[in-house]
C-alpha cells in the first residue's frame, strides 16, 4: 500500500509562485533552496539524481531573482529549477547515459533544449537517473510513494524528482514509453510531444524519440515545452511545437475514443474498474465516448496498434543497434544483459525486416490520421496499473524482462508520432495511475487544453 | 587549359576486373598495390587523402584474394579499395572532419556504411579530404586535371582520388552540393541518393544530408551503393535504397525536363553551348526534351527551386549551428572565418524563420512530385562550368565566398530529397563538366538506368 492520495499530493508547482517573485515576498533563490532541502531530505531514498551542480544553480537563481526584482524576467520559467534526464548533454555536468561504459563522460556542451532552458532563465539543478541508454535496464531510483516499487523508466529520475517535490519540472525522453509511463506511475503531469516538436540537439538517434516534460501542473508543463521550442525549435526537418506562451485554455472534448490496446486484457481488475469509472465520469460530463465496440473506425485503430510493442520495439532495436553493438564490443563488462539481448535481436534483422516494421508503423499512422475530425482525442491509461515491486534482479534467476514496466499503453502514441499528455487522476492501492490523452500529430496545444479541462473538471478516483 | 579528355580519361574501374580475380590472372591484393602505387605517385600533388591504413588494407585485400580464389566472394565489391570521406567514423583511422578542432579525434568505431562495406569485403584504404565540417572552407586537395583548380567540395578528396585513379570508388556526402559538384568538376560518375536511402549511422546532423558514391563506372557506383544498403539499410525511419544487386539495365527516357535554375543565367557561354549541344544530342535520340519555355509545369518547377540556394542554405545553417556554435566557442582559433560567418547567420534566425524556409522546401517537393509521370527525369549541369582556379585565400582581401564552387545546380536535388546521378560527358577547356539526372524520391535505380543509357549511347562533347 503506497502513500499516494491524488486529492492531496499535488506536488510542487512553479507558476503559482510567480506573483510572489514579482512582489518580492519570495524569490527564485529561496525557491531553489527549498528544492535543495527536499533533495537532501528525500534523495537518499528516492535516488532521482545522478549529479547536481548546486553552485551553478544558486548563481543562476540569484541572477533570476535580480531579474524578477527588476521586473524583467526572461520568460514564464525564469528561475524554475529543472532536472535534466542524463541522456541530454549539459555543459557543466557529466552525461553518463545511465551506463557504466560512459562513467565520467563530460562533453562540456549543452543539448539544444538545455541551451534553450538556460536562455529562458531556468535553473539547471541536476541530472536525473535514466535507465541504461534510455532502455529498460533500470537505475537505482525508487518510487517516491513506495520505495519498494519502480518509478517506471527510462525517465526514472525525472518522474521521481518531480513526484517527490524536489523540482517542479524535469526533462524526460520517450522512444517507447519512457516519459508517459514513469509519469503515470509517479503521479506527474507530463507531455510526450509530437515527433520532432522539441529539438533533440545532438540526440537524433531514433526515428521516434522525443524530449518531453514532467511537471506537477499543466501550466508548468506547457511553459517549459513552449519556452524551449520558442528558442530551439523542433528537430531537423520538423516545424516544431507551436502554441501560446501561456497554457492554452481548457477545452472540453466533444468526442473521445477509448484506446484499449492489448493492455486491457492484461490489466488487474481494480485498475480496470477504476479507469472505467473515470470514463463514466467523463461521459457524465457530456463527452461522447466511443470504444471499439461502438464504431468500426475505433476497432480499426485498435487493430493497427495491436502489435505496436513488437513492431515499435523492433524499429527501435534496429535503429539503436549500430551504436550499441560497438559499445558492447568495447565494453562487454559495462553493458547489461538486457541491452545485449536487444542488440542480439537487432543484429538478426535485415534491412527488409526493418522495412516491414516501418510499414506497420506507416499503416498505424495512416489509420490514426483517419480519426482526425472524428474524435478530439484518444484516452487510455498511462501505465498498466500501479507501479510493481522491483528490488533488482535475483541472482540465479532469469532477468525480469520489463523491470520499469510494460509499454503496452505507451507504444501507440510513440509509433503514431502523436502528442500525449498524462494527468494524475487515479490512485490504486495508494499508488498513482495516470490517464493519458493522445491527439493528432502537432495537436500538442490541443492536448494540453484537454488535459487542463480534465484537471479542472474531473474528480480524482481512488480505489 | 586542363588535361582532361572524356573520350580517353575513363579512370580506374573495378567491376571489369572481377573476371580476372575469379580466373586467377589478377587479385584484389595486386589491384590494391596498383592503387597504392598511384597514390604514392600522385597524392603529393593531388592531396586527396588525409590518412591511409595500408597495412590493414593489405590484410583485407589478402583475405579477399583468398575468397575469390576459393570462388566465394562476399559481394560484387569484395576486394574493392575504397576511400572514405573524413566525415565518417572509421574504426582504424582518425576522423577529423576537415577541422583542426578535431585533430587526432579517433572514436575507434565504424560508421554504419563503413561497417557494411567491410561486411561486403571492400578494402577501406584511407580517409579522404573534406572541406571543414562538410561546409565550404576548403582542404588542400587539388583538381587532378589542373592542380591550380579546385576539385570542388566538400567531398574534395573522394572526387579527386577517384579521378586520379587512386581508388575505383569513394564515399562522399552531400547536404547542398558536396557529392555531385566535385564529381562534376573531376569527371566522376556519382550517386547522390534519395534522402535517407543510405544509412548515415551516427551522422544524423541535418535533414537533407546523404551518403553517396563517387566512382568511374555506373557498375561500380551502383554496386557500392546497393551493397551498403543491403546490409545497413537506410536512415532511421526511411525504407532505404532498393534495387537489383547488379546495375539496373539501360533505360532510355521517354521525356526529360531541362532544369535550368538560376545557374543558366550565370554560366559562361562555352559551357552553356556545350550543354545545349548535349541536350540536342539527347533529343536527336528520340527523347522528348521539355524546358520552361515549353510547358508551364516545368516553369513552375523552376520557380519553386529558384531560391533553393538561399532557403536550402538557411535550413542547413540552422540545423548545423547547434553543434557548430559550441565548437566555435571552444575552439575560436581552430574554426574558419567562413564557418563563423555561416553560424552568425544561423544564430540570428528564429524557429519561425526556420519554419518559413522549411515551407519553401515543402512547396518545392510538392511541385516536384507533380512531375511524376510527366517526365522520367530532370537534366541539368552538375557544376557551373569547369572548375575555377583556387590557390587559397589572399591575405588582406575578403574571403572568397565559394572556393569549392557554387551549389546552384546542386541545391535542387538536395532540397527535393531527389536521387541524382552525374555522368562525365562534357569537357570545357580540358576540364570535366558533369551532366546530372534527377528523379523522383526513391527512383535511385531508375536514375542509374538512365545514366547507364547516357554513358552507353551519348558521345562526349569537348569544347
Amino acid at each position: 500500500m503506497g502513500s499516494y492520495d491524488p486529492s492531496r499530493d499535488h506536488g510542487l508547482d512553479f507558476t503559482s509562485h510567480v506573483p510572489s517573485f514579482a512582489d518580492g515576498t519570495d524569490s527564485p533563490r529561496a525557491y531553489l533552496e527549498r528544492c535543495i532541502d527536499t533533495i537532501e531530505q528525500k534523495d537518499p531514498e528516492v535516488r532521482a539524481f545522478v549529479a547536481t551542480n548546486v553552485d551553478a544553480a544558486r548563481a543562476a537563481a540569484d541572477a533570476s531573482s535580480n531579474r524578477w526584482r527588476a521586473r524583467g524576467p526572461l520568460s514564464s520559467i525564469d528561475g524554475m529549477p529543472i532536472g535534466i534526464k542524463d541522456l541530454l548533454e549539459t555543459q557543466d555536468m557529466p552525461t553518463e547515459y545511465g551506463s557504466p561504459a560512459y562513467r565520467g563522460n563530460f562533453p562540456r556542451r549543452d543539448n539544444a533544449a538545455v541551451w534553450a532552458l538556460r536562455e529562458a532563465g531556468a535553473v539547471i539543478l541536476g541530472k536525473t537517473v535514466t535507465a541504461e541508454l534510455g532502455g529498460s535496464h533500470p537505475g537505482p531510483t525508487t518510487n517516491p510513494f513506495d520505495a519498494t516499487r519502480t518509478p517506471g523508466g527510462s525517465s526514472s529520475g525525472s518522474a521521481a524528482a518531480v513526484a517527490a517535490g524536489m523540482v517542479p519540472a524535469a526533462i524526460g525522453t520517450q522512444v517507447g514509453g519512457s516519459i508517459i509511463r514513469p509519469a503515470g506511475y509517479c503521479g506527474n503531469v507530463a507531455l510526450k510531444p509530437s515527433q520532432g516538436a522539441i529539438n533533440r540537439g545532438e540526440r537524433q538517434a531514433t526515428s521516434m524519440s522525443t524530449h518531453g516534460v514532467h511537471a506537477n501542473s499543466i501550466d508548468d508543463m506547457w511553459h517549459v515545452a513552449i519556452e524551449i521550442a520558442n528558442r530551439a525549435g523542433g528537430d531537423r526537418g520538423f516545424p516544431g511545437l507551436t502554441g501560446p506562451e501561456v497554457t492554452p485554455s481548457a477545452l472540453e472534448p466533444k468526442r473521445i475514443a477509448v484506446l484499449e490496446t492489448e493492455g486491457f486484457s492484461e490489466l488487474d481488475e481494480v485498475t480496470a474498474q477504476t479507469f472505467a469509472r473515470m470514463v463514466e465520469q467523463i461521459a457524465s460530463q457530456g463527452v461522447d465516448v466511443v470504444t471499439r465496440r461502438d464504431h468500426p473506425l475505433v476497432e480499426t485503430m485498435e487493430q493497427s496498434v495491436r502489435e505496436a510493442r513488437r513492431f515499435g520495439g523492433r524499429i527501435t532495436a534496429w535503429e539503436n543497434h549500430w551504436a550499441q553493438r560497438i559499445l558492447i564490443e568495447q565494453f562487454p563488462d559495462k553493458t547489461s544483459e538486457r541491452l545485449k539481448r536487444v542488440v542480439r535481436t537487432a543484429v538478426e534483422m535485415t534491412p527488409d525486416d526493418y522495412r516491414d516494421v516501418l510499414r506497420e508503423r506507416d499503416i498505424a499512422q495512416a489509420t490514426h490520421r483517419s480519426l482526425a475530425g472524428f474524435v478530439d482525442a484518444m484516452i487510455t491509461l498511462s501505465c498498466p496499473g500501479p507501479a510493481h515491486v522491483w528490488l533488482g534482479d535475483e541472482p540465479g534467476k532469469p532477468l525480469a524482462s520489463r523491470p520499469t514496466g510494460d509499454a503496452v499503453f505507451n507504444m501507440p502514441s510513440s509509433v503514431l508520432f502523436a502528442p500525449a499528455v498524462t494527468v494524475p487522476l487515479l490512485a490504486v492501492g495508494g499508488l498513482p495511475v495516470g490517464v493519458q490523452f493522445m491527439g493528432q500529430v502537432n495537436e500538442d496545444a490541443k492536448m494540453a487544453s484537454i488535459a487542463r479541462w480534465a484537471m479542472d473538471n474531473l474528480s480524482p478516483i481512488t480505489s
